[in-house]
């Protein structure tokens, strides 16, 4: 039986529409170092049909051509995002912070026509610009000098000025009907491996996420909040709060390209955030800044930090230092990017409401999630099986860009294979150990590197521990492990096999271990395993072996 | 260009898994008027699982069949809304308050194979089960006796107890993948002329309905709050509770057949509910109970009221005598029900609040609302400009059931008409005066003669005025206003017109007039303004006419 519904496409320009009209006094305040610059929802309504009517007539923009951005987070970037996919085009959101080469690979993969600048950025696009070879046009916002993107750029290249190309065109715009199953916005994850990857949002993918991110189990964003907006808009579309915004009449605040903690306290005390989204990093600097400088937070209920996991000692700084709850969420550029925010259930209390925040937390309605077992077999949500952590739903990936068909390494039985494996508890909560490729595969179980790390970090000579995977003609991987002893220690592996054994399960023992001087790291500081491992199937290391497992 | 996003349906199975499994411990709690009978959402989840076995196997339900309900608010109702459509077929909600011929008549239209009925309302419904055509089955829940209802049933019906049915049935189902767009709840409108009229709500609908309602702008709904549904579950869904508490894990307080202000108040003191709904009598009944017993309120919050308009003197005295805030929410089965909720804009206090928290309040980002002129030309959203309320949206209908192309007399260009004269603000606050079937058409001019009247009401010698459209050679119409005097008052039509000219724009002046002994009304109470108009037409009011327009 067919419903009597209204056939009404879930799409961006309805988001605009609603925004700028009925919470059309909302608003967008940006941060420039001296008085920040205020924008209403109204008038981003206005500069938004001013912006499509210059990439239409001006750049030529048809159909779903890409617009790209190059921008911190300011009115500009969200005028552009909701412009771009309202008169139908795709915004590709450029991610400043990647190699040169992996910026210009990205426009030419998605045949970006177009570029928005900020002029802060000019330096940077000049050094890429030649190479994007799709582009046509680039619009600079602000008053920077642009005649090193000029110069760059080439004949092949228009260069505009985003005010003077917005002058003087008409503030409405009829928005194009589009399907909601459309491309709205493109974004590429920074992979470790191999070339980026790009995800196509919908117009209904995005509707659906902003819906989401509005409830009291997502952000709880209302007219009331004023919303710090610190995750760049490059990443992840910014956690979706934008577009978030503009559906409840949440006002944002944009840091630009302040970011260090000082501008943040100040945009705190002038600005009164009431929720504020970064990673666990910007977190980390500002709390530093506000134990050393008298800030007046009390505007701000919450922060969620997501990007990695938030160590527990910041969530209680945070909260009992300076009355801030911090709110862990998880999530990824395939998610759109909301996987689940750690809020304890209705009734918790005390040490046992902090177990449930310490989770990466508890999937919305939107999501589905399972555990799958080293066999691929769904694992039961007990709370207990560990395994790869795989989620589907209405705002995640099917594919990547480009793909015909699923890439079998991320994609399985129209599930998202996240690369975490963890836990998942009945009640949907998801705790997170390790990265998949870290996990040790023996015999069809899994050993995790991380456990045995921190087991291993907790012996008073152990000054660090790096545990990989080692191919094992038995059980397929066996554990290696690799310890810096504090100097002068005279433990020996068996000792620490003995001290691990006491918290570990027998057949998790690892029977090879090697002393190192350091571990090697990542250029962000992380352990890198891939160098432990070539190193010692290139038979760099000092391999003990102790009894079989 | 293609989005890479999963095709994952918005269906009611996925609320009810979520609701189920994430928010397992969160309960239904119905009142008994003695100890209340309490069922977790994971308890519901296996129920459905088992009604819908039984329906199957037992009843023989397949496809996109009719199963009816005609039952109270309880957890049986619950199971049975999650049940039905997630099994594929399509849930029809009877409303016990109809006349007995109007129930059979939708029964028939609907088509509906079962019926699922409370035991207390057996006798009500073995007066018209005879009449249901297509019913082969009823399902009794409760401990009442069903012979009546065998007896009027006859060979034609099967009855069945819900306990014996569902017992010893799996208690997982293999939930039906539906198509969004399919209908998975029927609701008919109890309409003043003509047959009621049949809503399918579509699985779609239903879910981006329930997340709305989620959301700040909604009702705000998570898992800390308790939801007391008074509002039926035969009415309008009432309003996508049930289906918002196991979107968001609200739990549930339903009041079963005890609607009365003392059983209610106990449910206050019993099961501390956050937030409540119902429409104005209940609220006006509850106010004088809670005004003479000593009732602890303090849990409840929120009240919302719909259903029609709340005076202002029932939210202040709720609000300053027992700290419950009165949220107006506006609405008609037509719109899901959500249309707009009265909630003040950020930043408004005091009297600039209250003056928002009187209209029919703010539309949501998913409904659309315009306003419409006598001539059909839309008019501007200027908070002055009348006409008729017309909305669309995800989940607004867009026509009738059985009704091939769309009612024009309720229909327009895509859009609801929703039969409500008003204005409508810039920042989308709706307020509403008249019926447009009470407005008077003035030579291309609307009148309202709500406005007349409560203008007539100020003049001391007036009990009570009634104004109606009536036919006009040169105008179209005109209006009349029919008065009842005070008892011994001499005052004239003129003296009224004269009085009326100092708050009413002279071409609204009526020329026609009649002092009558009482306002005729109907069964509810309501001017009967169909008697006053063919009274006059048959001559049977004596009318004094003073100056043309």
């Amino acid at each position: 039986m067919r419903s009597t519904m209204m056939d009404a496409p879930l799409q961006i320009s309805r988001i605009l529409d609603h925004g700028s009209t009925v919470h059309g006094t909302a608003e967008v305040v940006t941060w420039t170092g001296a008085e920040p610059r205020r924008m209403t929802y109204a008038e981003v309504g206005r500069a938004a049909a001013r912006l499509a009517h210059a990439l239409r007539d001006e750049c030529g923009v048809t159909g779903d051509e890409r617009v790209a951005t190059f921008m911190w987070n300011n009115a500009e970037h969200l005028v552009a995002y909701f412009a771009v996919p309202s008169m139908g085009a795709v915004l590709h959101t450029l991610n400043i912070r990647l190699f040169p080469d992996q910026v210009a690979y990205i426009a030419n993969h998605a045949e970006d026509r177009v570029v928005l600048v900020d002029s802060t950025l000019i330096p940077l696009l000049a050094k890429v610009i030649g190479d994007m070879t799709t582009v046509r046009h680039v619009v600079v916002a602000g008053g920077g000098d642009p005649a090193p993107l000029v110069a760059a750029a080439g004949d092949r290249i228009s260069v505009h000025h985003w005010d003077a190309l917005l002058d003087g065109r008409p503030d409405t715009y009829d928005w194009r009907e589009v399907d909601e199953r459309d491309a709205a916005a493109l974004c590429y994850t920074s992979g470790t491996t191999g070339n980026p990857k790009g995800v196509a949002y919908s117009h209904r993918s995005i509707y659906l996420h902003s819906l989401q991110v509005c409830t009291p189990e997502g952000f709880g964003l209302g007219p009331t909040d004023r919303t710090l907006a610190i995750v760049p808009m490059f990443h992840a579309m910014s956690w979706g709060l934008p577009y978030a915004a503009l559906f409840s009449g949440a006002s944002l605040i944009m840091p630009d390209r302040f970011l260090q903690a000082a501008p943040i306290a100040e945009m705190i005390i002038a600005e009164h955030p009431t929720l504020a989204g970064a990673v666990p990093t910007i977190w980390n600097d500002l709390l530093a800044y506000l134990d050393s400088h008298e800030v007046d937070t009390s505007s701000l209920a919450e922060v969620i930090v997501g990007g990695s996991a938030c160590p527990p000692a910041l969530m209680h700084a945070f909260e009992e230092r300076h009355g801030i709850r911090v709110i862990h969420a998880w999530g990824m550029t395939e998610t759109s990017p909301l996987g689940s925010v750690a809020r304890p259930p209705a009734g918790a209390s005390g040490e046992d409401a902090w177990r449930y925040r310490y989770t990466q937390g508890r999937v919305p309605a939107g999501v589905e999630a399972r555990i799958v077992g080293p066999l691929a077999e769904p694992l039961p949500a007990d709370g207990t099986s560990v395994g790869e952590l795989e989620v589907r739903g209405p705002w995640v990936t099917g594919r990547y860009v480009g793909d015909e068909t699923p890439d079998e390494e991320k994609f399985r039985d129209g599930w998202l294979r996240t690369g975490d494996v963890g836990t998942l508890s009945p009640d949907g909560y998801i705790t997170l150990t390790d990265r998949a490729k870290d996990v040790i595969k023996s015999g069809g179980e899994w050993i995790s590197s991380v456990e045995l790390e921190n087991a291993l970090m907790a012996h008073p000579d152990v000054v660090e521990a790096c545990v990989v995977g080692v191919p094992d003609e038995r059980w397929g991987e066996r554990p290696l492990a690799t310890v810096v002893l504090r100097e002068g220690a005279g433990v020996g592996a068996q000792e620490l096999r003995d001290f691990l054994a006491a918290s570990v399960a027998r057949w998790q023992l690892p029977e090879r271990w090697a002393v190192i001087d350091a571990v090697p790291k990542t250029s962000v500081g992380k352990f890198d395993k891939k160098v432990v491992r070539s190193r010692y199937a290139e038979g760099g290391l000092e391999v003990r072996e102790l009894a079989a497992p």
